[in-house]
């Protein structure tokens, strides 16, 4: 994860401490129930050791654990023995996954001069773990095609949508060329995917030091941010097509699962890719001549960055083993005593491209911490209503192995009874950055109240708050956060495990994360380890005690609610201001294409062009038209209704010390409600990747990591194909008049339930 | 110059080429007096020779001519003997000014380790001038302090207001050490002046690779970018206060003139500063710690950018010789033949800091060019009816030297007889860029739709307005330029020889300047030579001839209307903007201190602050109150009123064929009209700094080149002296009510004259 998102809200400023605990502490809570939670989560907050987390973190980043490896299955015994000895019911879940593993890499440049590219990371003297090279996985870009291909070089930024349209107004076309981009501005596996949609032969991803190096601060093993010579492995899966094992989509991959043959996963790069350090880019891009890039383009080399194509000339060869391997999901259950079949799910990944100890061991030791404590409650007695289950991840690095061929596999039972799920991955010092569905917004800006920041002596939830304030630019938002509502939440995108669950069957999930504080430039590298995660991150666990406290309480009081503490009215708010906001989107667009259509008429851009420099004269292009956006205008208003009227009935529910909420039989509206977000889903999927069910989020198919909401329209739109984003406006609005649909279904259960 | 301005405006749009030759060709002419000019000037500039200007920057720039150095006189003397043999009576005008020139400079880092600045500029091979070191001024920052210190080292960025505003707020003080700031940003000058308010002992000022090196672009001699070696000379004269000698301030530097002691100069620097490149401050400043740079600061060379101050201790030396020395100012004549006491005055500087074919010859060598034709419609017979001067400045370098001791010396024959002053500097490729007085923007805007643009088919002023469309933010101004409006031209502020004539005497000035196109980094360099100039600049002298065609143009329309073309109504305009401006701009920061103090008082700042870092709590601020802008209001109403009256009487005198302006007798209104410049300029001046005279326009006191309209009211702002910001807005609302009164008078002379 690496932008902050945002977060949750109550009272706040001087009120937080002042008041006397409310009288139904928690919503769907009856007063005493409520009362019987909030003692037992202090409890369990109160246990939660750094210490601990500290000690899982340092044995499980020992050792490179790669996906697949020995030493991943050693990692994965060891964590199973822990859940069994904490109490828990745990087991190990097999899946066989496509693994390629690098076999040939070769960066060659040809011309204009000789130079070989290092493709390795050096040992650091002080940093112990930096000098495990025979076990570690060389620096590599999984997924890759193989190839041996020789062009010439041609630098495109980013390499996303948005610098290839400046190439072409440039005249640049880098078909039969390689590709060099840098590290940032979007998803890794659309840099090469894109670069192979406009013909290219090769791609080389690096990190600049503007983004990922000097530029940003002293590197490592001075200071924390990447040296000359690290360089981010990771995966260039299509994963905005499907994650998990490209040969066994929408299925789990298991030993005997029906498989598609090589040549036909359509996610698997198409072209060689290979990753660099800027160490060994740096030759590379001084040998580029043509056009100087344009300003957004240069980094913090120091050179004249210049486009190309040529007359650097490279060969590259990037050759894998493409096998077939085993990955091992740990499993660990508490049986839910009151819903068993109300399903609450914890996950965090274990597997790490080297050794990992800030990515993903800074937020699984977390969760491991949790898994020990709520043992510990158990063996005293308590019992959650409903089940708990902790997830271990195995290949998440490769493309969300595990927990995609998991929540694949399970996809029926999943859907019947899964009611969240809860997820982090790296973590960090700072503040709590929160991504999720925003039918939890209001449920987790709860939570986040009730945890204690460790640098500051106020609730994770008003720091937050407070650090929104200082950041926000709109004025508006401000004034929501100075008068209590909730803070918002962001849209999940991909990226990490929640991707299933979410995005494929319609779960509600959060993803819990907390930085903005230690920064630094390990990312995918030899050096994300113990000594430097000890030295540069979160050094004392302190905000891993903090995750684990803010996870486990979620976890906790979402398996013990009286009534699933779903809201929908920061929900419809939310799709309200998305459509509001993709209205406006479409109408400045309609406006600036309109001033350059004109300004082409006027002849501007021929007049005000340098002849000294080549012009590519631009086409007027159609200005996006009006669409209808009722039905998505109708299905707001349909939930904002419906939302109104449940937040009534489930006021009347709470009202008094919510004794009504204790009395009733609530299992019906349970049961309704733990559909709620599945109405989101449709079957079809979104235009194109049918995998991708949600009709409010998705990764963006041209950002990768972050989230586009409303996807299918926005997609559309991006596309410029308007008769498919009418459609998605309707496929958007169906799902919203469904959710309205059963939001009343579920206002009229619950009246019943309390009379 | 460094910045694009703006300009001028008629027609467009393929309405230029289609119309018939207007009844009244320009404002201020009859039918008959504007066809005999139209003629004239269509000759003028078919006579115009790249090859001319070419050879004139050939020869000037063939040697280092420093003002007041052996190599400057005999180029005087060539360029008195050319505007001779052109037929001008000419001569040299001597003054006596303070020329420091350097002894010894060293800069030497003490610590951690030892290195010593190299403060030279290597020869390059293909570039013959290069090498003519015994004659180039070493690298220097004329009217630095003598001194030797030696202290730490803290890293300023660019040195300005806002800069040091941010160490503050960081906690870290300069007191008692040496700053390094890069070049850019604002004036140099005001680096050092800063840098020694605040308690620094010396200053070390670099051109960073990002704002002028291989950032930008190939750097010398394959491209057109400051090299590694190369230093960026110029003075550190305080400008702001007053321009020119320092010794004789006010009045002109003759030989026999009062001077003021050197220790009474008040714009002479009091620490010593010293200019390097980036070659020299790469260890320097690799080798200072603290806090990271924030990101606005850090600049492209291959570290990571810290504030310092220190552990890096730095030793600096500067040593001048004091002495008194001549400079020769050329001034050249041709008598007007009906208003000999009229005068249309041009001027551009021909001293360098070294070969200078960029700055200033580009610019010179068009208007010795312009002199040369002038000349020779001269031996045609043609007589202009106002008086033409033509100035070639010396020592403009150093603090505008000659230009404002000539300005001085003259100042109350130049207060009756100026009508206009007409300034150059270097040039370039590209679009016409022009600043100056608002009566004079209707004026140039017709000139540059008479000019055509060398690269394209279309006027320069076309290409200009066509830029606007492309480039400006604003839909409202551009639907004006679609609809012919004016082309804005900027406000003036210092920089180059126009500032006596506008700041100080308040004679309407214009500044044209082509550019946009050719960029580069060789200013105040050895590189700025021939070699350079003929590979990266206006290669083939096409925006010389430009240049010398409009300023050219511009001076003969005007010394030859029959009626002075002063238009009023622009001015009352763009003062109505300033004014709008102005208030909106205290309204923002009202809105943002406001904010500011409340996030203070809510804790923000505490509660975001990360422990690891050093926190230096916020300080409410008083908002600024709102002020009485009534007589700026009042002042901005009377001259619109009496604008419109005025273009009222004009049209009726341009009436049919403009008759009634032949038969006339204009002597009265031309008389009034004159002085209009002046009514803008109080003999009080502005808060702090009396030379300055104008009451709307001067450069800014924390910019340094770049003008800040209304002056006096924005110091006040800035320095938050509201009590002074009150009587500088009375100041200048009186000032647009001297003028108002005065168009009013034109206005009746006008009218009575055309009866």
């Amino acid at each position: 994860m690496r932008f902050l998102r945002l977060l949750l809200g109550l009272s706040l400023l001087g009120g937080l401490a002042a008041a006397e605990p409310p009288q139904v502490p928690f919503p769907g809570y009856s007063a005493v129930s409520g009362q019987a939670e909030q003692a037992r989560e202090t409890q369990f907050r109160s246990m939660i050791s750094a210490e601990k987390i500290r000690s899982y973190d340092e044995y499980l980043a020992a050792y490179p654990h790669n996906a697949g490896t020995a030493q991943d299955r050693k990692n994965v015994e060891w964590i199973l023995s822990k859940f069994k000895q904490f109490g828990w019911d745990a087991h190990i879940e097999t899946f066989y996954v496509l693994l390629p593993w690098p076999k040939q890499r070769l960066v060659e440049m040809v011309e204009p001069a000789v130079f070989r590219a290092k493709l390795e990371e050096p040992t650091i003297a002080v940093d112990p773990t930096s000098s495990q090279h025979s076990q570690q996985l060389p620096t590599y870009n999984m997924y890759s095609a193989d190839g041996d291909v020789t062009a010439p070089l041609v630098y495109v930024n980013y390499g996303m949508k948005s610098d290839y349209e400046e190439l072409e107004r440039l005249g640049i076309s880098v078909k039969g060329d390689i590709v060099i981009a840098r590290y940032g501005g979007g998803w890794r596996g659309l840099k090469s995917k894109l670069a192979a949609q406009h013909g290219a032969v090769g791609c080389l991803i690096y990190s600049d030091p503007h983004d990922d190096g000097y530029w940003q601060g002293n590197v490592y093993p001075e200071g924390a941010w990447r040296p000359r010579g690290g360089v981010q492995r990771g995966s260039v899966m299509d994963m905005l097509l499907y994650p998990g094992d490209p040969l066994t989509p929408g299925i789990g991959a298991t030993k005997n699962a029906k498989r598609l043959a090589l040549q036909n996963a359509k996610t698997i790069e198409t072209i060689p890719v290979l990753p660099m350090s800027y160490g060994d880019a740096q030759p590379l891009l001084a040998a580029i001549a043509g056009p100087v890039a344009p300003q957004g383009w240069r980094g913090a080399l120091p050179i004249t960055y210049h486009i190309g194509p040529g007359p650097a000339k490279v060969h590259l060869i990037v050759k894998s083993s493409w096998d077939v391997r085993p990955i091992w999901d740990v499993i660990a259950r508490i049986p839910g005593a009151i819903y068993p079949d109300q399903w609450v799910i914890r996950g965090n990944h274990q597997d790490a491209w080297v050794n990992g100890a800030q990515d993903p061991l800074s937020g699984f030791s977390a969760e491991l911490e949790e898994a020990r404590n709520l043992g510990k409650l158990m063996r005293q007695g308590w019992r959650p209503k409903r089940t708990i289950i902790y997830c271990a991840w195995d290949g998440e690095e490769e493309g969300l192995l595990g927990s995609t061929e998991w929540a694949e596999e399970h996809a029926e039972e999943l859907r019947q009874h899964a009611a969240i799920y809860v997820n982090s991955d790296d973590n960090a010092r700072g503040f709590l950055d929160v991504g999720g569905s925003h039918t939890l917004q209001k449920f987790i800006d709860g939570v986040a109240g009730s945890v204690q920041d460790p640098e500051k002596n106020m609730p994770v939830e008003s720091r937050l708050r407070l650090y929104l304030i200082q950041h926000s630019s709109s004025a508006e938002y401000r004034t929501a956060l100075r008068h209590g509502a909730d803070v918002r939440i962001g849209a999940l995108g991909s990226g990490s495990d929640y991707s299933s669950f979410i995005d494929h069957l319609g779960i509600a999930s959060l993803d819990l994360t907390f930085g903005g504080e230690s920064g630094g430039g390990i990312y995918h590298s030899i050096y994300d380890d113990f000594y430097w995660y000890t030295h540069f991150g979160d050094q004392h666990f302190a905000y891993g005690k903090a995750l684990a406290q803010t996870a486990g309480t979620a976890v906790m009081r979402f398996a013990g609610a009286d009534l699933l503490p779903y809201d929908f009215s920061d929900l419809a708010t939310t799709v309200e201001r998305y459509v509001s906001q993709l209205k406006n989107g479409l109408a400045n667009e309609r406006t600036q294409e309109q001033e350059q259509n004109m300004e082409i008429k006027e002849g501007v851009f021929t007049a005000t062009a340098d002849p000294e420099q080549s012009f590519i004269p631009r086409m007027a292009q159609a200005p996006p038209p009006y669409l209808d956006f009722a039905p998505l205008e109708n299905g707001v208003a349909a939930l904002k209704q419906s939302a109104q009227e449940y937040a009534k009935a489930f006021a009347a529910a709470e009202a008094g010390d919510g004794a009504s909420l204790a009395r009733a039989s609530l299992e019906k509206v349970n049961t309704t409600l733990i559909q709620s977000e599945r109405m989101l889903t449709s079957p079809q999927g979104l235009p194109g990747r049918p995998w991708y069910q949600h009709e409010l989020y998705a990764p963006g198919l041209f950002t990768g990591y972050a989230a586009k909401a409303l996807p299918g329209v926005q997609q559309e739109i991006e596309l410029k194909d308007w008769k498919m984003a009418d459609q998605q406006i309707q496929a958007a609005g169906d799902a919203l008049e469904r959710e309205a649909q059963l939001v009343r279904a579920a206002t009229t259960q619950l009246e019943q339930a309390i009379q």
